[in-house]
């Protein structure tokens, strides 16, 4: 028997505005797609609509930017509102410098300019900021689509980041609900019966990463991927928080190397 | 219609030894699994078996430990001759700490002790080294599965390593053949006709970390997965070379920031 898994990108997802029922969109295109939702599904959901359904849109018009915000915009040679903008959601700045804002944001995640973006937003001059709680949205996501379908499946919001060492981008979990974070190997013996010391696999970004093959970034609109036979990877007693995936300076094997 | 793709993991691929052939053992494999090879497949194999076949398992008791060996097994807590074995391998070190040696390895690859590692080899006493040059490993491969099938395929190899920022490791490409290693939107128009500056995704390490869902990594022994429905992420015009994907300290957007 050959073990496997299939991904699907729903066609046709309708452009989300502030208020939707991303839950209920996804039931929607699943049934107009053919595609039966059932126990054990892994639903990985782009972030930007998820943060356009929450009104996490905004303009610079209504930012005044600190000091702080001042000083850093002529740093990066970034707007001043926009930087402002970034430090309202932002814990710590890990790094200023020409064309570059990087930052631990409010909710502990390291990325560029706190996730805030403007590709793929209809109006000119609107940022999408990250949602407020992405494992509550996903969790809002997931008991939707349980009320709706009466299934049990697992939810990932995933965002597109850079990362250290390597070139380009590639998708990550914001916020989980229902989904394993780690596959831990620790305990576990190898083939050879040696016990693994080390190995704690962070599936929940492997499965963020395996649906951005589908997404794609630009005009393909595809901003869902249903993955099927992967419910092993489903978190039998409730929910994780993403946070436990954000490793703390202190605890970081890589501190002190860039 | 659905857009999707499936993932196979192989079920019953041999133990493998020293001058193995992979390209035929997954023709094999994929045979007494029903599954059909076709044109634009991609499979990604896990380094050690590539290793294994390659040779390129060694014991510790030819290693002669330099003085810089010495002295970093001293800050490390680690033996010498294993850092002997590590430091045959790297162009450079990052960090030598308490358990930990992270380096730039020979072929550019940044990763804790070059990638050596002993789980899952018969011996005890035994290191897997990285193959000399994954890119070739890969595209030896992909021939000779052209050779006896006739199909053009897509090969990466991967390893699971740990990453900065976040708990956990994922897995990631070590060398290609045939593969794009990245989606580049960069000119590209987003829904709305802005366009992308930034967006170039890896797809190579987003199949690589893929593939883990379905391989493990104790005694589960699915060495090899299967892509299928993602031929457009092949690369027509030749092979690439995976130190596209790795970038210098110079040009490291996170350099300064750990």
């Amino acid at each position: 028997m050959l073990k496997g898994f299939n991904g699907w990108a729903l066609e046709g997802f309708p452009l989300v505005k502030a208020g939707d029922d991303i839950g209920g969109m996804i039931v929607e295109t699943c049934e107009n797609n053919g595609l039966e939702l059932e126990d054990g599904d892994i639903i990985v959901i782009a972030q930007k609509v998820v943060s356009k359904a929450e009104q996490r849109v905004v303009t610079l018009s209504g930012v005044v930017p600190s000091e702080e915000a001042r000083e850093l915009a002529r740093s990066t040679g970034k707007s001043p509102r926009f930087i402002g903008l970034v430090l309202n959601e932002t814990r710590k700045v890990l790094k200023a410098s020409k064309d570059l804002l990087l930052v631990e944001d409010r909710r502990g995640l390291v990325c560029i300019n706190a996730g805030i973006d403007k590709s793929n937003v209809e109006d000119r001059g609107r940022y999408v900021l990250l949602p407020e709680d992405p494992d509550l949205s996903a969790d809002r996501c997931r008991r939707r689509i349980g009320e709706l379908t009466d299934k049990n499946v697992g939810i990932i919001v995933s965002d597109t980041y850079s990362r250290p060492f390597r070139r380009g981008q590639v998708n990550f979990a914001i916020g989980t609900a229902g989904v394993k974070l780690f596959k831990d190997y620790r305990g576990k013996r190898d083939l050879f019966g040696r016990v693994l010391k080390v190995k704690n696999v962070a599936v929940v970004d492997e499965l963020a990463a395996a649906a951005e093959l589908l997404m794609g970034q630009a005009d393909e609109s595809m901003p869902v991927v249903v993955f099927k036979k992967l419910g092993h990877l489903l978190e039998s007693n409730g929910n994780h928080n993403i946070a436990e995936l954000f490793i703390s300076e202190e605890e970081d094997l890589f501190r002190g190397v860039l």
